[in-house]
C-alpha cells in the first residue's frame, strides 16, 4: 500500500505542503496512522507542473525512502507548482525501482494510486494484453498501478477521465472474477491533466483504503483564523489525500466509497464512481 | 550493447577473473576495446553457483557503473566459484534499474547477453504475448534480453539449451521480418544450468558481437608455463567472453559467426547454430 | 539509533540468521520491538569472514532498508560463514551514504555500533583530531560510530580489545564531560578480529540501549529438542543480538549494563565495562 | 578529474545548457576532450539559485552517472534559473558518495571543484584540523574538494572570495610542500553567492586544468545572427566551463594561467591569481 498527496491551487513551495504540515507525508513515510503499512520506505515520487512553455509536468522519484532523500527535500524546498502530486510506495511484491515509482506520465497526464489489483500474478498477462499495442511499449515496470494507468489510457482517459477509469476498473474487475478473484480491485488514484484533478475511491469490496479532501479555504479561514498559510493560498486551493495532514478540526473530509470528485476552475464535484455498469469497454 | 564474461573451472575467487586480469571486465567498464561503446556504465551483475545445498546461483546486480562499485568488488574478493557469469551493461534505451541488469535467473538457469533486437519497441508486445503465460508474471524488467530469456523458457530452454535458442531466434526474426524489420537479431548469449555453460554469437545480419573462448588450459601451460593463475587451474577450466581479458599470445580464439559452444565435463564442443531453419515453434 | 546481530559459531547460510528467524533482523528492520525507532530503514550491512587464503573480512553495505534489498537477500542465501556482523541503521542527523553504514573494517578487525555520542556536532572535531593521524586518512563517512572505532584503533583495540574500547569510551566520555554534555556516550559495540567477538553495553547515563546473548546450545537443545537448526550447529555456537530473534523461551539472555562479554574458542566470558576508572590513555 | 559549468545570465530551463549543447556537460560525462579522464561517471550534481524567497540554493546530487540519470533530466527539463552549477565527477580515489558529489553549499554560497591536491592522504588531517572549529562539524564528505572549500570559508570566503581563495591555495602549497609534496594543488574552482561567480584557474606547476568562459553574447550575435539561444539571452549571459560545449567559432576563450574571473552585474573582470605571495593566513 502507499500515501499520496494531489495539490491544486495557488502556486507553493512543495515543501510547504509535503514537509511541513505535522503528519506530513514525509511524516507518513515512517509513521503512517491509516495505511495498511505503518512505514512507506520503498521509494517516492513526485510530480509537478511548471510554467505552461513546458509541454510535460516533471516527475522525480527514486527507490529509497522519501523520510531520508536529500534530492527530494532539496527540490521540494525551491520549486513551487500550482499543480502536484506527491506518493509514497509500499511495495507489495514487485520490486523496488524507479519504474515502480509513482506518479506515472504520458504527455500532460499524471497518475498515481494507492490499493492493489488482488492476484495480480494471475491476472497481469490479461490485463497487458489488452492495452493498445501502440501504448505498450512505453510499459516500464512491473505493478499494477502502472497497468491501471495504461489500461485506463487505452479506454479513452485523455478524451473522458471519469468514464476511462470506470471502464479500467470494470475491466480489471471482469478479468480478476473470470480468473475465480473475489474482489479484483482496491484503490484510490489520482489522475491530472495540468488543469484539473480527478480522484477515486473505489474497491471491489466496498471497504476502500481512506481518502480526504480538504475543506473550502474560506470555509476554514473562517474557522481558523490564525492559520498563516490559509491566509496565503486562494479560496480554490484544494488537497486531496490519503490520510490528513494534521489534526485541524473540520479541515478534512472523507470521500464517499465508489465515487470520485473533480477538483477544477470554478466549482469542484463529486460524483458516484460505478464501473460495475454495463460498460461499453472498447479496445483502443 | 554490454560485455559480459563466463567461467567455468577450478573454483576461484571471482576477484581473480574479474578483476585482476590486464583487461578485465572492470577495465572494459570504463575502456571496452571492441565494443560498440567503450563505456559500459549502465549497472552490472554477476550470477555464481554456490555449493549443491543451495538450490539456486545468486545473483546480484546493481544499477551504477561495474568500475567504482563496492559491493561488487567486496563480493568478488571473498565469494568462490567454480561456475559464474559477469555483466557490464550500457544501456539502449531502456531504463537503467536492477531489474534490466543481466544475468537474469530462472530456477537454476542463468542467462546473459550483449546486442540487441532492432526496433525492440515496434516488437515488444508481440514478442511478450508469446511468453508462456505461465511464466509471463515473472517478468520484472523491461529489456529484449530479457524477454529473448523468457522466450527460449517457452521455447524448451530447460530441456534442450540450443534448440529452444535457435527457436527463440528464429522466432524474433520471424516476428521482425513480419514488422518490416531487415535484421532483427543481435547477439551473443550465455546460458548455464550448474554445470554447463552454452554460449552463441548470432546476428540476422551475419555480423555478430564480438565472442571469443579461451585456448585449453594445458596448451596454454605449454606456451606460458610462467603464468602462475594457468598453474592453479584445471585442465577443463575455460573462459568465454565478450572481449580477451588481456594480451597473452594464444590465449583466445574467436567463436565463429552462427555458432555455439557447451562447455561441460568432458570435451567441449562447437557447433552451427542455425535459427534459419525451418523451426518447430511450439508454444509452451 | 540502531539494530546490530553477531553471529560465531557452525557456518551457516547468512540467511538461516538474518531471513528465516521469526523476529529476525530483516524483520526488525520494518518493526523493531526495543529500539528507540521501530524503522531501521537508513541503510545497512554486513560483514563476514571467508576461508584462511582471504586476508579481510567482506563488508557489504548499502544506503536503502534492508527489507526490500535484493542484493542483501541474494548474498544472505548463498554465503556461508562461521563468524558474521549485520547491522540495520536508523540515521541520527548523519547522511546517509554507504561511508556512514556498519560495520566498519580495518585489515582482520570489524567493528558495529547501536547507540550514540550525544551533541556530536560539538565534540567531533575534538574526538577526530584525537584519532592517530597515521590512521585520520582513512575516515570515509561521518559518524560517531566510525570515529569511535577510529578513536579504539587509536586506544590499542588490535592489542588490547576490551582496553582500548574503554579507553575510548572514558576519553568520549571526557571529551563530552569538558563540552558540558552530561550523558556523552551511549552505546553497545560489536568487534571481531576473525577468531573472537567482543560485545560491548555501555553508557553515561547507566540506561544502556538493549543488548542479548543466546543460552548456549547445548542446554538450549535440551529445552527444545524439536528446534531443527540447534541440531545443525556446534555446541560453541553463540549470538550476540540487539533485540531477541523470537520468543523461544531460555534462548536469549541479557547482557548486564556496564559489561562486556568475549565469544571465543573454549569458554565465553563476562567482564565488568569500566571506563570510568583511570585509564592511561595514549595517543597512538 | 571532473567537468564543470557555472551559468550566469538570463533565467533559462538547466537543460538548455546542460543537455542541448553537442557537446554537452552530458555528453562530457561520457565523452570528454580535454579531461584527464573521458568518463566522468562517479556522481553528478547541479545546485540552483531559484527566487529570492529561497533563502539558500538548491542542491541535487547523485552517485551514478549523469549520462543515464533520469532525475536529473526531469529537473534540467523543468526548473530555470538565472545562476546556477553544474559538476559531473571522475573520483580520484575517494569514495563515490553524495557528500563527495559537487556542488558544496554553505548558506548562500555554492562551490565546486576540477583538479586535486596531490597525495592528498598525506595532507588531509592538516588540512582538516585548520578549517574553523565551528565549521568542522558540517564535514559530510572525504574529499579534497569538501576541504578546499571549508578552508576557503575559513579564511574569509564571505566577505572576500578571490583573497580567501587565494589563502587556502597558499595554506594547500604550504601545507604540502611541509610534506614534500613538489606540486600540491591544481585546481579550478568555481563560487557563487547567489549574485556572482568567481571562476579561479589555478595549479602549482603551473599547467592547470582546462578552463573557458563564453564570449560577449553581443560579440556572438554578430558573428552568428542565426544561433536561436544567442537570440533569447540577455548581454550579460555569461557561461564559465571546464571545456567548451560545442564548436560555435568565436564562442570560447580561455581563462589565463593562475587568473580569476568575476562574472557579475556591471563588467565582468579578469584578474591575477596569486597564492603563491605572502598571505596572512589566520585560523579561524
Amino acid at each position: 500500500m502507499c500515501r499520496w498527496i494531489a495539490y491544486s491551487g495557488t502556486p507553493v513551495l512543495l515543501s510547504q505542503v509535503l514537509f511541513e504540515p505535522s503528519h506530513s507525508l514525509i511524516d507518513q513515510s515512517l509513521h503512517s496512522r491509516m495505511g495498511v503499512e505503518t512505514t512507506n520506505g520503498d521509494g517516492f515520487g513526485i510530480g509537478w507542473y511548471a510554467d505552461e512553455s513546458v509541454a510535460t509536468p516533471a516527475v522525480v522519484r527514486d527507490v529509497g525512502p522519501a523520510w531520508n532523500n536529500r534530492n527530494l527535500r532539496e527540490v521540494a524546498h525551491h520549486v513551487r507548482s500550482g499543480l502536484f502530486f506527491a506518493h509514497i510506495r509500499a511495495a507489495t511484491g514487485t520490486a523496488v525501482q524507479q519504474s515502480n515509482c509513482h506518479p506515472f506520465r504520458h504527455g500532460r497526464w499524471l497518475w498515481m494510486h494507492n490499493g492493489m489489483i488482488n492476484d495480480f500474478r494471475l491476472l497481469r498477462r490479461d490485463l497487458a494484453v489488452a492495452v493498445d499495442p501502440a501504448l505498450y511499449p512505453d510499459i516500464e515496470g512491473s505493478t499494477d498501478s502502472e497497468l491501471m494507468f495504461f489500461l485506463a489510457l487505452t479506454f479513452g482517459l485523455t478524451d473522458d477521465p471519469p468514464g476511462a477509469v470506470a471502464r479500467m476498473a470494470a475491466f480489471v474487475e471482469r478479468t480478476g472474477h473470470s480468473h475465480g478473484v473475489q474482489h479484483p480491485l482496491q484503490m484510490t488514484v489520482a489522475v491530472a491533466d495540468g488543469e484539473r484533478v480527478w480522484a477515486f475511491r473505489h474497491s471491489s469490496e466496498g471497504r476502500s483504503r481512506s481518502l480526504f479532501y480538504s475543506t473550502r479555504v474560506e470555509t476554514l479561514r473562517a474557522l481558523h483564523p490564525d492559520a498563516a498559510f490559509l491566509q496565503e493560498v486562494s479560496d480554490d486551493t484544494r488537497l486531496v489525500v490519503s490520510e490528513p495532514l494534521g489534526d485541524l478540526p473540520g479541515a478534512w473530509n472523507e470521500v464517499p466509497e465508489n465515487s470520485y470528485g473533480v477538483v477544477q476552475p470554478g466549482q469542484d464535484a463529486f460524483h458516484a464512481f460505478r464501473p460495475d455498469l454495463e460498460q461499453d469497454v472498447i479496445r483502443g
